[in-house]
């Protein structure tokens, strides 16, 4: 078997069998057989030819069996997980983590860092003096018996065949490729050694997926390659037009994550979060129904449950715990700013990839993968869509650390709201569901 | 300017500009810009997506610049060469070299080596004992001007654009491509000086192009990519389904070219040879029509003149002419072998394709560009479509060195020949022409 007439046989449309998969997912692996040059031609014929669901589940089987996969079996408990394709201002799993923890889930989160106009929730993490996302196994291990959540960064022993893929695929414009995709995600979820998974499916124009067609076949492919590879998963379409909540940054989002925790966070964001943690209930088989998973994680959140995981998992991670109580402890940018229009009217809507660019070009995000993150700046949103403002009213505010990044930030923001003449009619954040 | 934009670009179907082409092939010179897996990410782009007249124009003439450009205009005389894209037996550049240059024509002939089932003329000239194809410049340019003819590899300075790409598309299956195959063949030979060239597009099972509809379009994107590079090309698309004359190897390809030149060759071979010498001639501006060329080039093989330009060809180029005279001065195999069938019948065809492969496993030719060829082996036919034969006539005469390879030769020859109850309609061998 030779790499290059895998690639023909792919290039000419063919169905790549299981031992055609192994041999290239071997390449990607240890180099054996493959040349950088050869990945990369097959990754290309991809995008452009497809793969069968049943390529797919292969690929992302072998691709979770290249590295090593997590045993959770001596932990008691059903080990759910969520996974989001990436949003602004989407801090949901700082939020739903703590509060299925509290329902009785162990939630093994590995999660990734941000990239372009999305945020990461590693990045989010670590604004938490402190906070050690690089657990070994036998801390994490600890974190998930003891508080029953660990949020943690994949280690380089995690489907290594997706990380040598990924790197390719980033450089190549060859990401987008619903089988492609499926294989990165899932992989990484199947190493994790969970049962469960609920996905958040961005749609919109601040998503990676921009029509609701796109996610449903993402949604799709992702639960045949689940349920190919043993895995359950529940997929939440949701809308990614405006920013999730107020906050777009590190530490901003942190905080609005635990006011959230408290009871006071925006309706959009505790409304999805409480969504999801009852879906990850419901996957883990802790409750009869839907409903009844749902009053569960409002409960948690009611009595403060969910905050007091979030707070053994931080003490647990090493991060101060004391953040919770007294955000003056997060690290603070020297400089704020408001920002606002000549015009005013109903806030349609605000464009998500626009205000996520702004944040990065702040510094709360990165342009390359070894770009440094200022975890004290961001953007805070004053209006959401629906709301009505007179010209001059401050619409975002800015924290930020140097002057020269702020008039890009402004020109963005300048573009980010559409004013309408009359209300906006409210756009469902839930667009479809797959269970 | 980033590669990895404008592989997205073409991903995405989208038409490249020069200053984008140009950072592509400046990628492919020095690797500025440009990785090896994102160059053949763009390849597969490219297969997929293909390119517009005008990119792959623009794309040819920048390759051609990617190195040295030859300049041979204080040469006397019009220079035009012709090129093939690859037969089985194909020895007519050995003869219409001559030919041409007979007539006045200055041949700056730069060809390449054999791969796969397709023989190179470079491998058949050192079948000459002492004939030394890597002329350098000074000794090409004599060769040139003293004998009309130069035959030489190309130089490490030629093109090395188009050398990067070629070892990559080679090993990534994106050859098949009729933009990159455009401008790889004609990058290289805008770089060699000539105003006119000759183009012989095969077509057929044992070609690259298989059906007359590809052949037909690689000729059309050769013409428009020539004209926008100001070079003046005529395409005949000739059959290639059965091998060219009788000799298929390299010291029997080169003594049947002799024959030829002497009067003595297979109807097929001369008459396609005559053929595309006579249509340099017109290139060349050395007859006022094809019937003149045609007979020009006719006299030159009647009087011995092409012969003459052949050997002193050989002599200039370091090699003995004495073979002319002398066959046994070539390199000869050891033994000998006679095939046959218990079958008989007309000879209805003999796949190309199957003979070349058998005589590249005989050690006639190379699997790999890295392989040794060996002159003296090779196959003989000894019928051509329309003959009669009885059952247990010989069919083909093989030429081998090492008995281990003759079991495989014998089986694929044994399914190369085809017979017909009846005499089969004879085949055009000229199929198109585009002048």
């Amino acid at each position: 078997m030779r790499a290059v007439d895998i690639i023909r046989k792919k290039r000419d449309g063919g169905e790549l069998t299981a031992a055609e998969i192994a041999h290239f997912v071997r390449g990607a692996t240890d180099g054996h057989g493959w040349a950088d040059y050869q990945l990369s031609a097959l990754l290309m014929a991809v995008v452009w030819r497809g793969m069968t669901p049943e390529e797919t589940a292969t690929l992302t089987g072998l691709m979770a069996n290249s590295g090593a996969r997590l045993d959770l079996s001596d932990i008691p408990g059903p080990k759910v997980d969520k996974h989001s394709t990436g949003g602004v201002g989407d801090k949901t799993s700082l939020i739903l983590g703590p509060l299925a923890a509290a329902c009785g889930v162990i939630v093994p989160m590995m999660s990734g860092r941000g990239l372009g106009h999305t945020g990461g929730t590693l990045d989010k993490l670590e604004a938490i003096p402190g906070f050690n996302v690089n657990l070994d196994e036998a801390a994490f291990r600890k974190a998930l018996r003891e508080v029953g959540l660990g949020m943690i960064g994949q280690t380089a022993a995690i489907a290594p065949a997706d990380k040598k893929l990924y790197s390719l695929r980033d450089v190549t414009s060859t990401v987008e490729s619903v089988p492609l995709i499926t294989g990165s995600i899932l992989s990484k979820k199947l190493a994790e050694g969970i049962s469960g998974l609920v996905m958040d499916v961005k749609c919109g124009r601040g998503a990676f997926m921009k029509s609701r067609d796109a996610a449903l076949g993402l949604a799709e492919s992702l639960h045949e390659v689940g349920n190919a590879n043993g895995l359950r998963i529940n997929t939440v379409v949701t809308a990614m037009e405006s920013p999730l909540g107020r906050a777009v940054g590190n530490a901003n989002e942190v905080i609005e994550s635990i006011e959230t925790l408290k009871g006071r966070g925006p309706k959009d964001l505790t409304d999805l979060s409480v969504l999801l943690a009852a879906r990850m209930v419901s996957l883990a088989g802790l409750a009869a129904d839907d409903d009844e998973a749902e009053r569960k994680v409002r409960a948690a959140l009611d009595s403060g449950a969910g905050l007091e995981v979030f707070r053994k998992c931080i003490e647990q991670q090493g991060g101060d715990p004391r953040v919770i109580d007294d955000y003056g402890r997060f690290p603070v940018s020297p400089w704020g700013a408001n920002f606002a229009t000549n015009t005013g009217g109903f806030v349609g809507w605000l464009d998500a990839e626009k205000i996520g660019v702004a944040a990065m070009k702040l510094g709360a995000g990165r342009l390359r993968a070894e770009d440094r993150v200022d975890h004290a700046v961001g953007i805070t949103l004053l209006v959401k869509p629906g709301d009505f403002v007179n010209p001059g009213d401050p619409l975002f505010t800015l924290a930020y650390r140097d002057e020269a990044t702020v008039s890009e930030a402004i020109a963005l923001l300048g573009e980010a709201v559409v004013f309408y003449d009359a209300p906006p009619r409210p756009q469902p954040l839930v667009l479809e569901e797959l269970g």
